[in-house]
């Protein structure tokens, strides 16, 4: 197939090759900071989403046929500097940022890093048998057993200090839930699932899709709500006051109540059929609420003009924010592909190809081989930088790597594309 | 004041000498099994619930003045009998019964139990300083965190296989829960908490008494109901197939859906007041709350012609089971005596009179010392053995203990009794 030959020669003469030249820091750990020609942009701050999504990058890699020797050889220092540096001797569990000399820079323990612990651990143990990722994936699981579960109200608290005591409440996050977190545990969950075949892991897995199925979704809308107070009452969204090691905005009013986001649905969406895969159940029970949920997507969130999706707007109505998000655009290319193979509806593989136009055309800095941070609704670039803290390797990697496999599978299956 | 040298009399003179001389099992642990004149039954298997209410009543005693010697000369090898004995060495946490050898007759993790090994360990190291203690206790705490939470409607489950499964639903627990276990997890954590002043302890605790009010109670009455679904939906009480070692009754219809048990919701009433008290929290904003739940208590629990506390009845209406028993008698004389406190209404130290004249009069053993374990609403002795696997010497030694110490704060506060 043209699309699928052309989508792994980026991916294995490109996009690996990018990441695999420069990723490793002179001073031990990942770097991922590059401007739009590639250049290392000089900062030297490292943080947990940035190291534990470089071990998922080359984990994944490996797991999937790419990367070879090139892989391994980057893995294997990487992951050891990442568990002697990023661990916290003190009160257990991960630092969020240290800087180049491996000191600690914030020490607070957030549920996003937290939870990329466990899946890049899952991951790399998967891909390797490396014990000691095992055993971290497994023993971090059970300190957020310990100190993250709300076992009032279900689900789990998010943004804690060192010690594990929660942040104060409001921008400090530590009185609010969110879909995305809880849908990251769910990814983090599934993979440690598919490692260990534990039952309390398979239960917890289990018990984070009720939760996010039952008290995390707009209906009859069936897509996501961000934010929640602790009893899952929905809440304007805010950002938080927490330091990304980046120029990720941390202002701004809330947003309003009717909002979603479009790539946290289309990712949910193929998220959610994995953990079914993986946890062996049928997911014909939910077809009319993916359903809801996909065409939803595609009605508000797609381009259908200029292609690629859009960042958010309200359930009922056309998109709000009609900026094009990088990692949004990654999640989709799979989202849609997997609604296409369950649903067989071509509306899908429409959007798919919307997207991918956007992808290739527009997003992709073909000449030095990683994708631009965010483009405007016609394609403009607005944030050129292809590596930074917390936009890094994991959703454009996983991205192509996942198409790749649906695309095999549509071509089994006989359909067009 | 003579009752407070009645009471005290008592419990010095006749109720401990009778646990003293006899808990000592002499192929080690602690024995329970006594008829109603005090002889050993021949009974051997040791429950859970057995050794670690001995090891409680061993340190409680000692918290509070009485046992000296004594006790520390039987709780030391008793609490190092059980630690090697009933700790799971497969897959950790405690076993539910052993025979006479130490050797396993049901493994099952029931959270009953479980709770129990919290709460006799936190009130050990409290009493001695064991550092063995303290760490079971704060071990068995971060077990139930991983294995027992119920991260998708909050609180906990209750019934396990071995390796920490779910029972199967049903008679076998595994789809249920109840305010018995979540009130008693409630009571350890209290303990744990006083004992380490961890904030993890501390956050825990609160939860649990969030679900209790929130989740598990019946209003507008205030008082318990005795079992739910996994979502909190109340059902009808049923009684679960668990081997409890005894002759406890495990057959029969379900309980109908408008019931209370007056002797649980008067026991929540004062471990909750004590949990306040020793998170440092004002009880005033609970005061309708508890007025609703004690007046009701009086108002349908307590036998005013003939004394003592009814077994259960709706929650709108007179008494249905008109028998006495036990437990609800040691925890009513404390809940009352709360009440009495709290109120400053004389209705409350009356029902404590009507409780207190029939367990003087009915119910105690006085010629042996202790408690008869079933009486009917006369008084007349139905199930006459003073100890046995799960009626043994908890209730009745913490009632006393704590019977006094109230009687001395009402001495101080001026009230008549």
């Amino acid at each position: 197939m043209e699309l699928y030959d052309r989508i792994e020669h980026y991916l294995t003469e490109k996009l690996y090759p990018f990441w695999f030249a420069r990723m490793a820091a002179p001073e031990g750990g990942f770097t991922t900071y590059f401007d739009k020609n590639g250049n290392h942009t000089g900062q030297t701050d490292k943080t947990i989403i940035q190291q534990t999504r470089s071990i998922f990058m080359l984990s994944h890699a490996l797991r999937n046929g790419y990367g070879g020797e090139r892989a391994h050889a980057l893995l294997e220092p990487g992951l050891d500097w990442f568990l002697r540096t990023f661990q916290d001797s003190e009160r257990d569990g991960w630092l969020w940022i240290v800087d180049k000399a491996g000191r600690p820079v914030s020490t607070d323990k957030i549920m996003y890093g937290q939870s990329f612990v466990i899946y890049s651990m899952s991951e790399c143990a998967l891909a390797t048998g490396n014990m000691r990722a095992r055993e971290t994936a497994e023993h971090t699981f059970d300190l957020l057993q310990k100190y993250a579960t709300d076992t009032a109200f279900g689900g789990y608290r998010e943004m804690f200090l060192r010690d594990w005591s929660p942040r104060p409440s409001g921008v400090y996050g530590g009185d609010r839930k969110s879909f995305d977190v809880h849908m990251h545990l769910m990814e983090a969950y599934t993979t440690l699932y598919e490692l260990t075949h534990l039952e309390i892991h398979r239960r917890k897995l289990r018990e984070v899709i009720d939760v996010l199925w039952a008290r995390m979704m707009h209906t009859p809308t069936w897509t996501g709500v961000a934010q929640f107070a602790l009893d899952f009452t929905p809440l304007p969204a805010i950002i938080f006051k927490t330091v990304w090691g980046s120029d990720r905005d941390n202002a701004g009013d809330p947003r309003p109540l009717n909002n979603t986001s479009y790539g946290h649905n289309i990712e949910f969406f193929w998220l959610f059929l994995h953990a079914l895969e993986v946890l062996k159940e049928d997911p014909a029970p939910w077809k009319q609420r993916l359903s809801d949920l996909a065409s939803h997507t595609v009605r508000y969130g797609v381009d259908k003009e200029l292609g690629g999706l859009f960042v958010e707007g309200p359930y009922d109505g056309p998109a709000r924010d009609v900026q094009k998000e990088f990692w949004q655009q990654a999640e989709a290319l799979v989202g849609f592909l997997d609604a296409y193979l369950f649903f067989e509806d071509p509306v899908y593989a429409e959007a798919f190809r919307k997207v991918f136009d956007f992808v290739w055309n527009k997003v992709i800095n073909h000449q030095v081989g990683e994708w631009f941070a965010l483009l405007d609704k016609s394609g403009n670039v607005l944030w050129d930088y292809l590596g930074h803290a917390w936009k890094n390797n994991y959703h454009t990697t996983r991205s192509m790597v996942q198409t790749l496999e649906r695309l095999k599978k549509i071509e089994r299956k006989g359909l067009s594309i």
